[in-house]
């Protein structure tokens, strides 16, 4: 370990590792530390969606900021695949957010404005997806919204990184920065160094960070716990998408079938209520889901905040300290866009102003202002 | 492997050791083979509840087999322990069958005329279990229906049983019984032995061996599906039961919720349906079950008979083969009457000549007539 | 279940997959019946190299059927993928024989003459692969000799043919076979049915039905352990392969090291001594290996033959019996080329006739004569 | 979660939970606060040896303080199964301290002169261990050297801590205290509380908040990994140790061979490299461990201090917060002392002085002075 980096990244969940990456492109000199292993958290628990249009309703900044995310996975997955051996699991087809009401098909009213998304009525859905509910009415249909598979697309960002000349370290976490001779010390479990930029990508492991840095904002963990199932037959072509629920299949024949969202519950075990409540949820789109096969559950904590975006920027008082936090359910499809906006902050690229004023981390006072 | 042993038992689930082990202690010459590993198939998956009163009225037959083998537990678990060194997890304590309804009480009529039984009123079930739930109207309580842990059981009595003398084969099946010579000869994957005494204990994977010895009967699959949970707190005193399903609580910390009967399913797959449905009786009894955390899932084929009672006996033209099979779910509870008996047979001891007549392998035909 | 298929396949590893597979592809009626799952037994602990160079000096018969086998593969990943939503995990890069000592130098001498081999000096080896082993002498590098995601493959041809419309049935092995009205009745769990065509690919499981059509045959188990592990690093690009041993990356991040070779052992279980063989091997070729960290360990029976080749080919008394059994340590590398065979023998197509005279099923009665 | 308690424990592994149960028995309102989930750490990954004897010559103070532990033990089997319901696994035997050269048997000489430690000869050790290697010179044999089983007693204490009346709050971590109105403030994930007395049971986790309340001290991690394996056969029948490595025979059938020792390595995964140590190990005390089969691996971090005894006692500066952690690989054996200890400190009672000042935090700066 040397005494000293030019950047700091604390947390090596997909975040992380995407500004790692990032910055290693750019021959940067930087070094990210993670106190577990490389993606083992938040990451590894997620379904991989890249669901630009399935969070968002394709007008506010975020859906700008997600396309451009999305899109650079288009590039990524070749990259990362040659500089890490590692393939992402890259699987196109698209996603159906399905209509079972007119409410349903109300609040799909704005993305189908897009020219990204297509309604297809019953007839086509069924004909797509033979084994959809009966009750099906429709379905906004986004080609673009496809998927990876989250813990081999992280580690494809770290290895990348590291190929590039990053040092990942992982078993290693940090307990304290602090400001030392006009940069920051950074006091890891092996030792201190030196940095002068540090950037937190914590998830939401990283509030007792944040304090000690005087930041006034909290990550609020949302929970989401999902079952990873399989059928014997090749049941789903799509992403299916309904009320915050979704089923995922995956390039390695699995199907995730996802999410809960419990508030403040910081463990990371799977209940019973969780389990009940994502098979009724899979059998209201599919109902012969019921037949298909538990492999493993899991559960993962989303990193919440007080507005649903996350925090990307300047500490409003430390100009080399950077944020990178707070990405809801959004990591994976938000990775690249973070990485590359705070590689942009790092060596002084232009950055679109809407995204920076919509993800600063002190946006909450001037609301209140 | 030697080439001729007195006895050789066929399949190395709890029956089967139970038979090599009370054989073992009247030093006669077994091999036991099992062409997977012991205890592995249907015997893992089983709660382990001793239930000699929960699967009988109290007046059948089958009870006083299912009482003289539940009172062998409590010699058995010191004798295999010292022999083994291997705890099979005897949990006091006993079993709650709980009523929430005249009809669950009208059930209950025969057994509750059973010394071993008591009747508890609602207050009196709320003292013992604080979380049942409040439309509960009383329980039975059977004190002597304890539990034990099947994999552990059954790994103890197949070390005890070589501590013994017999030599059990793991990974060695036998493919085909023939007559040779007044003995029978014996094929298994390592090669051929002769027997004087062949006993089938095979559970419901028998079926193509049977055809072979031209035995008519057949064994039907009951796969039965069930949960492995944990909760922060002592949550369970007894072992709870309802409607065929119950939850174990073993001394190991964990619980059982179990299980599901699906006929004629030869798969060991866990269904999406199987786990809603345990979920949604385990909350009926507990609703605070809910919140119990998974661990893992398990399924298990019982192995099942026309009538429901097992086969215990000889072959109705071969003497000196003996059949051990389909205890359905009740394997573990009979494994040492099963095994005593068919130690009787082998050593010319007197047997019950009702257990003889209920457990007789061809009384389909007498029944007939 | 119908009552009648004009083929059905025994044995749902590989091999049985792709035989479905290929016969589904010309709309041959087909039905496939495994006792488990699709590719869990001997299939899902292999490598998944396609070692067509690997495996052979380059001269012999063997040699073109595996070359065509690999060559299918590159047609196949896309198709497998179209049909299934599975990526079979096709990994590019090669394999590095390497060369420790004259010996094995020397040993290399046939397999060096063929166009599709080519030899690197130490230094370039090195350059390649900077982990090695410092006492490198060179290796032999074939850059076809790719390799791909066993269990993925496998569940892939099955979804694959059952798009096609064949019928894949789990949970549901056969027990007997026999002739009844020109046809085969052919005996399973789930009840009889009746075929034009019974393919044998049953792998070393076979040898109970074996014996009964007659054959003299045996498969003979040779077991191999494996350990899964990763590393950190982005350590190494192409498959290493040493006297029998290998390290093969897998595109998912993962490496595997295998194989040992235990003649007769029907278990699959892993012991301290293969652990320590395989350990001690892959360190051999790179030292840092031992650096690695385990990530679970794995064993399969591979299915041997007296002479080293598959039996692919007509059942000596019964035309229409086809076996496609004991690909050794092959099976995924020659299930396309075996799946191509095997479907030209039901639709009348030519094959190639060395292929035909070296697999025959009763080329060892020729050989004695 | 209430706003006050009169004890705080930090730590939910064997130290912290055997400190709040005996803290609730003397009806002391005590919560503890676990970041995860009890016991997963460090605990979950000992063997369980209560070795007394072995980690001790005999004469020094922790010798006396072991030997009180285990002795508690006896008692705490019975009392812990009442409260909880769950086993502690407690397996009678004892251990053999193997001797194969004149320097293992010189090391044994004081421990021989302890009345507990019995010698037995070549011969004897033969006959106790029939398995054991043919080099063996003789055994030091320590009947009260028993072990239990680590997750499931501390799992106990916790349960038992639990129905005594403590407060046991998993996945919520402590990130800071601070002195508040003569209290203490404690800062958790869920919120603040007041505690009249802190306990630091943090393990090797607690480096930086050791830092926060001024301590000097750090702990060490030394990473131990192990290996749980089985036999077909019962195989043991006493603990063996050598060299720091030994094999533990559990009572539910399985074998646990330990341990590396790793210093200053943070991370829980198992190399290769501790793999092939171990099994070299095991191999030399039992030549046919080699056939033994792995089941799994596993890793955690003992808590190293200094001079190798733990750290329990008073902060030097601040009277009411205790510390309770360093117990490098004994944590599992000095936990009921431990416990009884920090009660001791809390409720006033005596606490034995040669104890005290083996243990006490600020001890470094008296033995430079």
């Amino acid at each position: 370990m040397k005494q000293h980096y030019e950047v700091v990244v604390i947390g090596g969940g997909i975040i992380g590792c995407s500004i790692a990456y990032y910055l290693a492109k750019e021959k940067v000199d930087v070094a990210l530390f993670e106190k577990g292993q490389i993606g083992l958290m938040t990451t590894s628990a997620a379904a991989g969606m890249l669901g630009a249009h399935s969070e968002s309703n394709g007008e506010d900044t975020i859906f700008s900021f997600a396309r451009s995310s999305q899109q650079a996975y288009l590039r990524l997955k070749d990259e990362l695949y040659q500089l890490s051996g590692i393939d992402i699991g890259y699987k196109e087809g698209g996603i159906l957010k399905l209509v079972f009401s007119d409410t349903d098909k109300h609040q799909l009213t704005p993305l189908l404005k897009q020219p990204t998304a297509e309604w297809l009525d019953k007839e086509e859905v069924k004909k797509r997806e033979p084994l959809i509910a009966p009750n099906i009415l429709g379905a906004a249909y986004i080609k673009d919204d496809v998927s990876v598979i989250p813990d081999q697309t992280c580690e494809s960002f770290a290895k990348s990184a590291r190929a590039l000349g990053a040092s990942i370290m992982e078993s290693n976490g940090v307990y304290q920065v602090e400001k030392k001779d006009g940069n920051y010390l950074v006091r890891t479990m092996h030792g201190d160094v030196e940095a002068n930029y540090v950037v937190f990508a914590t998830g939401v492991y990283g509030n007792g960070l944040f304090r000690q840095i005087g930041l006034d904002e909290e990550l609020i963990p949302i929970k989401g716990e999902s079952l990873i199932v399989h059928s014997e037959q090749h049941v789903l072509e799509y992403t299916l998408f309904h009320e915050s629920c979704y089923i995922v299949p995956r390039n390695n024949g699995k199907l995730v079938i996802g999410a809960t969202m419990i508030k403040k519950d910081w463990s990371d075990t799977v209940s019973l209520e969780g389990i009940k409540f994502l098979i009724e949820k899979a059998k209201a789109m599919i109902p012969s889901a019921i037949e298909w096969k538990i492999d493993h559950v899991q559960a993962g904590l989303r990193p919440g905040t007080f507005d649903g975006n996350p925090f990307i920027g300047r500490h409003p008082e430390e100009e080399r300290i950077l944020i990178a936090c707070g990405h809801y359910r959004n990591g994976i499809l938000l990775a690249p866009a973070t990485g590359e906006m705070i590689r942009d902050f790092v060596v002084g690229k232009d950055i679109n102003n809407g995204w920076m004023q919509t993800f600063r981390v002190d946006r909450r006072q001037s609301i209140v202002v």
